[in-house]
């Protein structure tokens, strides 16, 4: 229960219950977002993004390859590491809503970084990937930022057997980002989870995340 | 300078470069974006926010009271601390660009704020804020996440005779974000950057700081 203005002595009324704020989020979302095309798990997931951006209509972006969400939501109770490419991604997965006590991994501090980076001639971001190359198979990889790291997954995908439990591919921005999403969705190297165009984000994937990783809303 | 696809054996051409990666980005959001209502420094705010979100009609919402983004950057210049809400903020800003090794402090997950929610009756993220009495005189506040951290810091202000340089408040979401930033701008407890409506988030708070706290773009 939370108090009102005037018992408190604060100026506003708003609501102060955290799991009721939740409650409310998402009835509005599910009251104004048009999720009649998603599955149930898929729809957990459409709910969680729009409630990370504010926008409904950010619904029409999202798309899932077949069973995606199942998959990723198998794999992490199965224990599965999460590969961010960013460290607001890593740290916007909620660790008291992971099945396993998953390893959530980034790799973008890592000393050999900068040096792989000129090695391969790519940015950091797309670098630090080089360093997944051991935990890749049935990981779920989260890539928020980096549409580079993004290219450079599917690249590296061509040339190893290591399958992704599920790749959410989700990076923002003007250069790159909708081309790297339209060519996860074309190449489909594994099961993803994606939003077409430049909107994405490190918030948007962690929360895509979250809503895999737990049951609760 | 990258490669292209034939010389790397990449499947895709794409810009390697990060810093060219920057330049275009930024070239196509002042090429797009409607900005001519902004000062220099207030421009180069929303391009970085526009950047993170990838959404230019998003300048639309960004508003700014006088002067608020000089102050916020000579704060920074002098040393001010950063007190983040979220650690998605914390972990945004991009600690190479800050002029003087300004503290960034995020007190989520201080032992103490569970028992301090439980007292004022208020979620974590507000309760969290109690610790940031000592410091918030002069800081540069950066709330992005939780729209009841920033009812919570304006109610605070009311009592307290000690003022942030500025705060950048951009929570987001469903329940009280729109309200919190519409107080913000009504009250005006202190210089603010403000994004009206339900859109914002660590992202964009974070890339808001990133802009005042470097010169270069």
């Amino acid at each position: 229960m939370h108090m009102n203005a005037q018992q408190s002595g604060h100026r506003f009324d708003y609501i102060r219950d955290g799991a009721e704020i939740y409650r409310r989020s998402f009835a509005t979302i599910r009251a104004e977002a048009d999720l009649t095309r998603f599955t149930s798990d898929e729809e957990t997931v459409a709910v969680r993004v729009i409630h990370a951006c504010g926008m409904v209509e950010i619904a029409n972006d999202l798309f899932f390859s077949p069973n995606a969400a199942v998959l990723a939501r198998r794999a992490l109770r199965d224990g599965a590491p999460i590969l961010c490419d960013s460290k607001m991604v890593a740290n916007g997965v909620t660790r008291s809503r992971l099945p396993s006590r998953n390893e959530v991994i980034c790799t973008l501090d890592h000393l050999s970084v900068a040096e792989l980076a000129r090695e391969i001639g790519n940015t950091r971001s797309a670098a630090a990937l080089e360093l997944w190359r051991e935990r890749l198979d049935g990981a779920v990889v989260a890539i928020g930022n980096a549409p580079t790291a993004l290219f450079h997954l599917i690249d590296m995908l061509e040339h190893m057997s290591a399958r992704p439990a599920c790749i959410i591919g989700m990076p923002v921005g003007f250069v790159g980002a909708a081309e790297s999403k339209e060519a996860l969705i074309e190449l489909a190297p594994a099961p993803y989870i994606t939003m077409r165009g430049r909107k994405g984000g490190s918030a948007m994937t962690a929360a895509a995340l979250n809503a895999l990783a737990g049951d609760a809303e």
